[in-house]
């Protein structure tokens, strides 16, 4: 079965698991849109890329590490388009989740979100139980106080930005826990792997940011020009697209450089590059490729 | 140990747990404050108990397990007090989070809370792994989006409310995790303590009516006449304060009715008739005593 259709099912199972005749409709309803259609499921795709490329011994361990990274995903643009963050009228091409549902459903979807990817580690790693707490680590290392999305978004609120770890906190630890986790899921050393996929993440955020000042938003499914409306740090602010570019293309080689050598190696090395091509506005890639 | 102390160290090593040098120090501040000083600690407090009354052979896991659902109550209560909610200026006679630290700080608070309650288990369940899937589903079930927590606070963004399945989701839900997690974290089947911590739940969430209608704001720690405020179901609103008595009265004689035999169900009964005398306002405890 391909990536995106093991992820969708995993994903579609995942949200069934958590909904009952008993759950309040609206909130189902929130959580769903929040979930489907996804953007481009990066994340989840390069963990199961990662497991793959160990091996892929136990699938459905693969499957779950994945989909509690997505659904992690998931809570954080919800959260972070609340009023209070950026106040984000448009996600994904589509009003956000606090547009359609309110603000009070799109903390709680938030929340359940968060719940419910630990849920499905702790339902869906039943085959290889020693490898659910070490799972449990590095998802949740990913989202957390210290170093995870939550503190990247906490930074936010400080007087004295640090930078560096805004930007490994926001972007780059779920990366990292997506390729550490794809690892583990397998059996695999995750430290050994976590190198690559934070590579990966400051990658992607550079990309982003030269997709919010050099897309446009249909192509984006989101507004542009959101780093400079929020004064935030940006890679195109500070070095322009053409300097951002080329920051751009060392990160990615950085990335596939530190690809630890194993079977699938080689696969994932493409992968990689046709993915960061497909994060570009079009104009850019195709000028790239 | 007792009880009390074990909790505040067990919080206080899941905190710094999670606290690094990298932790931004106000995300770090807003979470010690939406943790410590705490309230009565009664979740924490029957886990512990359920634990002792089981034979407690495993005092590690019962802490990670009495841990997990403080965080998520104080998590719940960080989220319930945001300005969408209820807007509570004060919270265990404090000024609430958001008023503390402002709107975003206490969203991340909370989602980092949440994060934190479930890392606690992966982290502290070490010493019987085979008891750390079954605990995160109690402990998950017990806040998500079917009958947790998140379920009950959602009933009250829907049309039409089912009564019934938001009291149990709002309070009972986190009181039949308690003792389920108590029971199943000292090897106990917790099925067999879930009726307990649903009708002690359910007591005291009429008690937490009656000194809605009935305490000082000072004895509260918080605002009262909350429940007519925002227009919520209440047994002392439906029932008046002696009506709403006597309901809390036949509760109570339930839960206790509802502890499976054990060692440690003599000791556990005495317990219980003693903290719900605690949960009334002053006057009305005295007149029950």
């Amino acid at each position: 079965m391909d990536a995106t259709k093991r992820i969708e099912q995993a994903l579609t199972a995942a949200v069934a698991d958590a909904e009952g005749p008993l759950c309040p409709p609206r909130l189902a309803a929130a959580i769903r849109y929040a979930v489907f259609p996804g953007g481009a499921r990066i994340r989840p795709q390069l963990a199961l890329a990662v497991a793959w490329a160990c091996g892929d011994d136990a699938p459905d361990v693969a499957d779950a590490a994945a989909v509690a990274i997505e659904l992690l995903h998931c809570a954080s643009l919800v959260h972070d388009d609340l009023p209070c963050f950026d106040n984000a009228p448009i996600r994904r091409g589509k009003p956000s989740v606090h547009k359609a549902f309110g603000e009070r459903l799109a903390v709680l979807a938030g929340d359940a979100l968060i719940v419910l990817a630990f849920e499905t580690l702790a339902r869906r790693v039943a085959s290889r139980p020693e490898r659910l707490a070490p799972l449990l680590l590095i998802v949740g290392g990913s989202v957390g106080m210290t170093s995870g999305i939550i503190a990247g978004q906490a930074w936010e609120c400080e007087p004295r930005i640090e930078l560096a770890e805004y930007h490994r906190a926001k972007t780059a630890a779920l990366f990292a826990a997506a390729t550490a986790a794809g690892a583990a899921a397998a059996g695999a050393d995750p430290e050994a792997w976590r190198a690559f996929g934070e590579r990966l993440g400051e990658a992607y955020q550079v990309a982003d940011d030269i997709r919010d000042v050099a897309a446009t938003a249909e192509d984006l499914g989101k507004p542009i020009g959101q780093d400079q409306a929020h004064d935030r740090p940006s890679a195109a602010r500070e070095l322009g697209v053409a300097g951002a570019m080329e920051r751009l293309e060392a990160l990615v080689a950085g990335a596939v450089a530190a690809i630890p050598s194993c079977p699938g190696a080689e696969d994932l090395r493409k992968l990689i590059r046709a993915e960061v091509l497909r994060l570009l506005p079009k104009e850019l890639s195709r000028r790239v490729a």
